[in-house]
């Protein structure tokens, strides 16, 4: 696959941090990289030039959602994914493994597949492994990934154990029935937050010998360092020579711990949807715009930041559109959080490859204030109950 | 005024259309001109580049809705209202009289001034024509509207009468505080579905010598064939060489028909306000984009059209961001709308400029197929019954 593959730049001497590159069929993607959520085939709020001007060089949609709405034949009579959205750079299409286990109801999973009811209106579904190829295959993404099955993260030793061997039955079947030769798949480790069974997960798929690696079933309400133990557990057995793509993980501070632990890609759509409740990103944690400090203040968000938000415009116009509720609140507050996360992301890399990643971790987590766990676990989980969310 | 002032460059052979210029602090106007609005400060869903883009010269803002929110103090400490909102185009502030009177509650009307209750939060205020000058000699639009007192349609002939004698006395309190010079003050002519009212109204307004008329009071439930009337009465007694603005005037059909009039200016918030709703213009009516028919049509909505929504997406691209609610479909629907109106300005100018615009209103209005007036009436009616609008 000379056309779809990675290229490992440079290994940080006293990490696991890597820098290094996708390349693909719709041009080459620096990592480690941050990929924006656009699971129905839009990050919300913003225009394919926009995430161009913010640097963006790779997108993620999701292949449930598109196959409810507005449906994988609809996407192929116009052409195609990059072209039904007018995007011409790198585009992964998440198989939407974990979207029926969250989102979808009264499912059942066998060997052979799942059958479910569709979120929006109840309509009941059948999909397999080979199915899910074919779906990704006609949408055309440049990175594609194995259908798995992702248990909850409190389910049982039993169940999560089950859930793996299935995920790798169903990532074999995925690879055999590949006819697509310039998309590369991408297994997902999971193993839920047992570091033997996401040994023997990674071990398994790792002799498959796929072009990339995801690690699933990860920050989804468990501690946080539990997630980065896991990330260091399977890490550690997957091949040095292959891509390695943690989902669902997008705050500042856990991209940086997982950088530090050898993961190169990323997706999430926490930092656009904290943007449209008016949470922003600073170098000294997220701030609330919403916040009244700010109704007078003449400065930008983040005063030096590049993005177009904060060339443009001061903190109080921006504070007046989310006091009003105006949409355009949302799509400069997202503007500006997915431009300082790939501005993270790419000094990040600068870093690693002047291999000073130790000091600006170091640097960047001693400024940076996370959100409050209990705080954060919270909202999680009165985000995963949210069952209409397409983020 | 020199800096501040209409030039008039053509009139129709066989209509009362005109074509025109405003020349004004921050640019010239071409007319007849459509204002988009945006009461709070921003035109809703989009950015000042992508006016510009579209070719938007001139923009209004409402001065009730930000005395409310953000409060005319912060403007000025933003360094006024072009700053704060970064357009560095034309604007012009209505008075907000209207929005007064048609969301704010519990108001008692004075010859002296008005108190109300804020549509926001209750909060009681009074405001006089003074303070409106004062706020909007502060907030720095290029023309600026007196107070007036705007009644019903469906008003008594005694409480129309009424009204307009107060707004007469008002705009001449509003001529003698104006302390700035480099803003045009326009005057507005009320006087409801009286022939006879709208006669007085404007020669009385028209002796005052404003440097512009604006015709309020329409539009507001009366049938079409009553605003077209009131439009004929009151363009007969204004000044030639003054710009006539009719307020709340946005439907292509109404447009068109008033330029036949004589009228110069136009501002509405129906293109943006049914661009949301999925209400998109094409040469034949509005059609809306959330039908069925929509949902694979690799076309985009109107063919030719050289918007950036046309350019870019298929009709069945918008069709899907409509149908799961996307945030982006409102920002492409209100792109395209506000393109055709500014189109459909154009195409009027040159027709005008050509001497060819009687046979251009013809075949625009023989393919375009207006909104059922009854629909039309009831939606309006909706509209203005829910009383938290900003447009």
């Amino acid at each position: 696959m000379v056309n779809n593959s990675f290229r490992l730049l440079q290994t940080c001497p006293d990490s696991r941090a890597r820098a290094g590159e996708l390349i693909t069929p719709h041009g080459s993607v620096p990592t480690p990289v941050f990929l924006p959520v656009g699971s129905q085939a839009t990050i919300k709020t913003l225009t394919p030039e926009e995430l161009k001007d913010i640097g963006i060089s790779i997108v993620l949609a999701n292949t449930y959602h598109l196959y409810l709405r507005p449906g994988i034949s609809v996407i192929e009579k116009m052409g195609g994914l990059h072209k039904f959205m007018a995007w011409d750079r790198a585009i992964l299409t998440d198989s939407g493994g974990y979207q029926v286990f969250s989102l979808s109801s009264l499912r059942q999973v066998s060997d052979e597949g799942i059958i479910f009811r569709s979120h929006i209106d109840g309509s009941k579904h059948h999909i397999t492994p080979e199915l899910i190829i074919q779906f990704q295959e006609t949408l055309g993404a440049d990175i594609i990934m194995v259908l798995d099955e992702c248990p909850a993260h409190d389910d049982s030793f039993e169940k999560v154990n089950r859930a793996m061997n299935r995920t790798h039955q169903w990532a074999e079947r995925c690879q055999k029935c590949q006819k697509r030769s310039d998309q590369a798949l991408y297994a997902i480790v999971q193993g839920g937050i047992s570091p033997e069974l996401r040994r023997q997960s990674a071990e398994y798929l790792a002799q498959l010998d796929f072009p990339g690696y995801a690690i699933g079933g990860l920050s989804l309400g468990e501690p946080k360092r539990k997630t980065i133990a896991m990330v260091e557990e399977t890490v550690a057995l997957l091949p040095e020579n292959k891509p390695r793509y943690l989902m669902g993980v997008g705050s500042p501070e856990d991209i940086i711990e997982s950088v530090d632990r050898g993961v190169d890609m990323f997706d999430s759509a926490l930092p656009t949807r904290v943007a449209r409740n008016g949470a922003l990103f600073t170098w000294q944690g997220r701030h609330n715009i919403q916040n009244s400090a700010y109704s007078q203040t003449a400065e930008p968000i983040v005063p030096g930041c590049d993005c177009y938000t904060c060339r443009t415009f001061s903190a109080a116009y921006l504070h007046h559109l989310f006091n009003c509720d105006e949409l355009l609140a949302y799509r400069l507050a997202t503007i500006h959080n997915l431009s300082f996360i790939n501005s993270l992301m790419h000094k990040i890399r600068s870093a690693i490859i002047n291999s000073t990643f130790s000091s600006f971790r170091d640097n960047f987590l001693s400024s940076y204030k996370p959100t409050d766990e209990q705080k954060r676990l919270n909202q999680k989980q009165k985000w995963l109950k949210s069952h209409t969310s397409s983020e």
